[in-house]
């Protein structure tokens, strides 16, 4: 064993990771592209952008040059009493191409804390106004993050229980999955009729660690309708789903008649993504309102480090803008609006604007749905379903499809074997590509998967 | 008003402040050393570390060297199953300089996020050992960070009321500040009376956000002698007193015959600083027990981006290292270790344990203590009092000693108006300087409070 993994086994204690099971970590000493170099030279293709966040490519020269510029003249100042240039050119340019009229940016430094500022932001603007609104919605399978108040609101399983006693209550309604769909909206009918429900938070079109569960635009816009028109807030979580990953954008940007419906893809990404090309996104159907509060994080800075932001409409803000100091947002962070953090994300979101990172997520998005298809017709996968640029399924081998099945650790080191970074979530797999992915290496990816299938007949 | 200032105005929301009746922000457009330079040449001298992060000045070239360096090789990669040297050489660093032997390192991205990690680390300890301990304590008067468990672990009030019912019970004992020592021990020791304590969560040494309230080690000491004694787990937040601000590289290895007592600080920070130039930090004063968990974050970087560490013993990891998989610390945020974090703490870390800081924190120390003696005579200066690198007192012209005494925004300005950054906690004054501050600058922040309690008498 290596001396750096002699220190590791010492002294690191992994992320979701049990290290009396796992085996050891792999040293990576650079990354260039989609490329991840361990110390000993091989190379391991990122097929999931490094847990979500990678977009442009690791070791990228023109984020690298951004926050090296930034640690030269301003690494840091106190935001309270304070501003800089990066954190109002960062929140003015996202205020553009957010969704709706999402004008107001609040920085975190992860999707737990934005998740948390976002709760927070919609109890205290009900208790601002000293509306008795409390109740807070989020659906079954959620994954909102690991704090407290993030875990309240995520699924309650085998990730909370040791913690179950410190959660707030939270009532969860079933995703609107398909043929979940009328039941999902019974519930939330039946929710909202007490009419104190305070907020909705919800994993817009994907939920990310839940399994990749995927629900049509269309049913998720009649549960937000019927939220808005009771009259409660709606938190839309895009911290996996943004920049990019469901084809558009943001997935609250992607209107009705554009979005690619789960499980069928037929509309499909690619036409959602060129309508996306023409225009900042921020064009809405009639009839689906807009989230009042969002959060981003992962690819917010384009995979580089970490930043959260929880952006809301100034009918939220307005109801803190007072002279009564009682009503003031009391939270905030020591690096909130790091500079460094803010020059990523900056560089990062000009890089998203640009024609290559369009067309490039054009081109994956029509690569996955074409493996989407070749995949429809494979007994051993199950549920295939495609969004834009993620593409999911479920290996049927037996077992329970959960995150616990222990096909998974025999599927991570499969692909790993091939060089291959994917991780399923128990049995399901899913690819989610940075979108500098050649063409080649997409396939090579895809060739894996189906030699996979080929090779779990005898499992 | 600057385009700017509009931008701000209409796009960013800035923590822990009422736009309502907040100044306009002041644009920052570089920094260096102990300097904010504004967009039209104003500098101001940044008497709090830009919120108590900073270490080594601003912009300093050590650090945005490495995090270039690393920022062009290996941005970032996921930590979960992949490990790196920037996370394993700090994890190892600081598991030697760390005091008693925590030895293992969990990484998250704030001060919030680590005192969740802890709590959590600290509840399913208990959980998987089947043990029944689930009630926690805290110190009135703490602050622990904005998420919904940090929140819950703080004190309640202002900041807390919109959120009171989704925070979970916590006993909160009095702090063992002077004239109130008994009360805490008798209060602590009833309530460790009932055999079912998870931990006890407390700021070594000195209560920041509460007000720079601080108390001494050696009741300190007691307290934790009987949290320990009664089996239960120690959680010292170092979040703010970590990295030398009490004179010590951490307030919880200061030793009881050295340490700084506090409001009469005549042993002294010098002679505990002295000590720690011989060694490691790692001394123990036989009888009182090292912490179980630590978290650390704010100048973990040096004041440069955002990284949360939670630190514990071998004998916590144990607990959780298993066949089990239920037994997981199921706990992750995607940037854990982001490698530029890290390497930005490395370099603050090897700048940490230079003779040079140490110099000059230890100067720091005496000059703080200096003044502390001048301003005793004061009689507009209430509860005089320093730890290590921290001068605090309260400014007597009426009203409540709270975080809403009206007289702060006055304080406030009065510093500003001489181009001074100081943040006043309410009618608290408090001084907490980068160690990069010369003798000249030091002593223009004295002399402007001296200024300002002469000008206070006609408050």
């Amino acid at each position: 064993m290596s001396r750096l993994l002699e220190l590791d086994a010492r002294h690191v204690w992994h992320p979701f990771t049990q290290a009396g099971l796992a085996d050891p970590p792999l040293p990576i000493s650079r990354a260039k592209g989609s490329v991840l170099y361990t110390d000993t030279g091989r190379e391991i293709l990122d097929g999931i952008s490094s847990w979500w966040v990678n977009l442009h490519g690791h070791s990228h020269p023109v984020i690298a040059e951004a926050v090296y510029r930034q640690a030269l003249s301003l690494e840091h100042v106190i935001f309270a009493g304070f501003t800089h240039t990066p954190a109002v050119e960062l929140s003015a340019g996202l205020a553009k191409v957010l969704p709706g009229n999402l004008e107001r940016i609040f920085f975190s430094d992860n999707g737990s804390t934005a998740v948390e500022v976002g709760l927070k932001m919609a109890l205290q603007y009900w208790h601002n106004q000293g509306v008795n609104r409390t109740r807070i919605l989020a659906l079954e399978g959620a994954y909102h993050g690991d704090t407290f108040g993030a875990m309240s609101v995520s699924d309650r399983g085998s990730f909370t229980a040791p913690f179950a006693p410190f959660l707030f209550p939270v009532e969860h309604i079933p995703a609107p999955l398909p043929g979940a769909e009328d039941e999902a909206l019974e519930r939330l009918t039946l929710a909202l009729a007490s009419g104190d429900t305070a907020v909705f938070i919800y994993e817009p079109l994907v939920q990310g660690s839940g399994g990749m569960r995927m629900y049509s635009p269309e049913i998720l816009g009649k549960m937000l309708r019927l939220v808005h028109d009771s009259g409660s807030l709606l938190l839309a979580d895009e911290v996996m789903t943004g920049f990019y990953r469901t084809g558009q954008l943001f997935a609250s940007s992607i209107t009705q008649s554009l979005m690619p419906t789960s499980r069928s893809g037929d509309i499909g990404a690619v036409s959602a993504l060129e309508e996306n090309h023409s225009g900042t996104g921020k064009s809405k159907t009639p009839g689906t309102p807009s989230p009042d509060i969002m959060t981003l994080s992962k690819g917010l800075t384009g995979g580089a480090m970490a930043l959260g932001i929880t952006a809301c409409t100034p009918a939220i803000f307005d109801v803190f803008n007072s002279t009564d100091r009682a009503k003031t947002f009391f939270h905030g962070h020591s690096y909130t609006a790091n500079p460094l953090a803010c020059a990523a994300a900056l560089a990062s979101l000009e890089l998203c604007l640009s024609g290559e990172t369009a067309d490039a997520v054009s081109r994956i998005c029509a690569e996955q749905q074409a493996f989407w298809k070749q995949l429809q017709r494979n007994l051993l996968a199950e549920n295939v379903r495609v969004c834009g640029t993620i593409l999911a399924f479920e290996l049927a081998v037996g077992g329970e499809s959960s995150y616990f099945n222990p096909v998974r650790d025999r599927i991570y080191r499969f692909f790993l074997d091939k060089d291959i970074l994917l991780r399923p979530l128990g049995n399901t797999v899913y690819v989610m590509p940075p979108y500098c992915f050649s063409t080649p290496e997409l396939l090579r990816v895809h060739q894996a998967i189906s030699e996979l299938l080929e090779e779990a007949n005898s499992w």
